[in-house]
């Protein structure tokens, strides 16, 4: 089959790759209908260091279930399902808590001899515990939807649960990328009534009004804190979506979090130090966030896209093919696509 | 009257001030009956630099009251009270959320003209919501535990209550000092079962013990992390409370904590930067804690500590005079006391 595989910052390929097949009883090997490129694929993309082998890479995907292992029950053949961005059993304690990402039988895709998503097919090993069947067939209208469910979406909607958002709770959201979106619309589906979008993409700003943004600040550092102190009567907001992963970003999040308030971050940190000084701690404010345990959302998400009441697929803006990914990467890295979906 | 100054590093010294008197409708004039010398003094007692006119110092009191102004009902003359290290209308929405230390009309002791604790009498601004009547005489036994009240206590079980401590959360607790023992006391009264207290002082670990301590680890760095995950099966306990305030106790806190857990920190910050990296993210880790809202717990805590089921006060191991705080300082200063009473 044909995958896609990273060479270094700027070299994606689309190369031969053998096919996927069965190896444990609690395997299931999935054909890609729809996969997608993430935000975090693009850390990689513009930095990872030249090597001679290629990595697979992609780790956002559904499909239609091809084949099972005996010990995979629930799931059967001509199934269309998601995954989750982190495969997991299940069953463990930590899945039973809701945390799938640490897992103790769980892992990622794209490492040690698992596929990636951006391929033709994939051997999703714990299939049972990983996969959610969905009750649409694989020509639905609602497929870029339900591919949000397998990262976007769940970790937007894991950044506003962190934080404590509900219907008392004002909230900032910095960054207008797939993720920050996506907090908006899983912000205003919490129930909240202020969500002050800090962004400056106008195209994509205006996408986070109509998932509910009542407010947006292109305005950035000093100026940009000043600007939502002063929307929120000086004060901040209750709760903070941080959906970056760079220092300033998270700067940014002190300065406009309200004294007792919660920063929640799931942009993947790209600093190893968080600014929180003494400053920070005289106010009270809590850090929380972190990888999203998609797996524990998806049910919970589900029903809402089935029925339309939310419609996280729109922060998908470009479609390409397997063998277009490149340019799809292109467009992720120069900020022309929001977020691109691959039709392999 | 006479009150504690500092002068800078090592050098505190007792002094004539002005007699306080009421200023503003909401004061109160208190007497102090017990005072002490808190952990985060003997930091300014270690790093200050040397100034010509010295500063007030202390902001733990209980004493009695001398005078209130107009507009304070509820206290009166002759009360016993014990006022909490931060003072504040206890009013205002802050106040209301129980988050006294952001008052929008509160403030320090021993700043910007309002009395330090280490003296014979304080003028109580906000004195209605600041202040706390207690139930005895100012001859009870109870005053050590009582004293506690107005910060170690309460700034140890503002340590576990935000880090989540209940009868189901494994603990630990970072830090043999008076706040780390009160944060065992307030983890075993939240119920927990276990509790492991990291510290190598003996007779500190020992009073640990005595206060709920299931375990006491005396190892540090890697070492002492290694053994914490040892006593826990490999994951580390759900909550750490980090008592000390120095960099490589945070590290150790992100090293002890199980995936999912928190970390709170009540010791104050002596560093910039939090290592919060990519690790404690992609373990979903959440940072909590801060300066302790002690008003906000006072009536809360109080019945357990007036009835014996709590004894707080044995924190408390060497009594000096008003005379004698220098070398309570010294004391602190080079651990030969664990906590030091004032009695003026």
């Amino acid at each position: 089959m044909r995958a896609t595989l990273i060479y270094g910052a700027g070299d994606v390929r689309i190369e031969d790759v053998p096919d996927p097949v069965l190896q444990d009883p609690t395997d299931a090997i999935v054909r890609v209908v729809r996969s997608c490129i993430c935000g975090s694929d693009v850390w990689p993309y513009g930095s990872r260091a030249a090597t001679a082998e290629g990595g697979r890479i992609g780790h956002e995907f559904l499909g239609v279930v091809e084949d099972v292992g005996a010990d995979v029950a629930g799931i059967r053949r001509g199934d269309l399902v998601v995954a989750p961005f982190v495969w997991a059993d299940n069953t463990c304690d930590f899945c039973r808590e809701g945390l799938q990402t640490s897992c103790r039988h769980g892992g990622l895709w794209a490492r040690d001899g698992i596929d990636g998503g951006q391929g033709e097919a994939v051997r999703v090993p714990q299939a049972q515990g990983t996969l959610v069947k969905l009750p649409v067939g694989p020509d639905s209208a609602l497929l870029p939807a339900l591919l949000s469910l397998s990262d976007v979406f769940p970790t937007g909607h894991h950044c506003a649960v962190t934080a404590g958002v509900n219907p008392r709770t004002t909230v900032t959201v910095i960054g207008d990328g797939a993720v920050g979106l996506s907090a908006v619309l899983a912000a205003k589906r919490l129930g909240a009534e202020q969500i002050i979008l800090m962004g400056r993409h106008k195209d994509r700003t205006d996408l986070g009004r109509e998932f509910g943004a009542t407010d947006v600040v292109a305005e950035r550092g000093e100026e940009g804190v000043a600007r939502v102190r002063e929307l929120t009567g000086g004060d901040g907001t209750h709760t903070v979506l941080e959906c970056v992963g760079l220092k300033p970003a998270i700067e940014t999040a002190f300065g406009v979090v309200r004294d007792g308030g919660t920063v929640s971050r799931v942009g993947a940190p790209q600093y190893p130090d968080v600014p929180a000084d003494f400053g920070v701690f005289s106010r009270n404010i809590t850090l929380t966030g972190g990888v999203a345990p998609a797996r524990a959302y998806i049910e919970q998400l589900l029903p809402d896209v089935l029925e339309g009441r939310v419609q996280p697929g729109k922060v998908f803006d470009r479609t390409v093919t397997l063998d277009e990914v490149p340019d799809g990467y292109r467009a992720m890295a120069d900020r022309s696509a929001l977020k691109v979906l691959i039709q392999p």
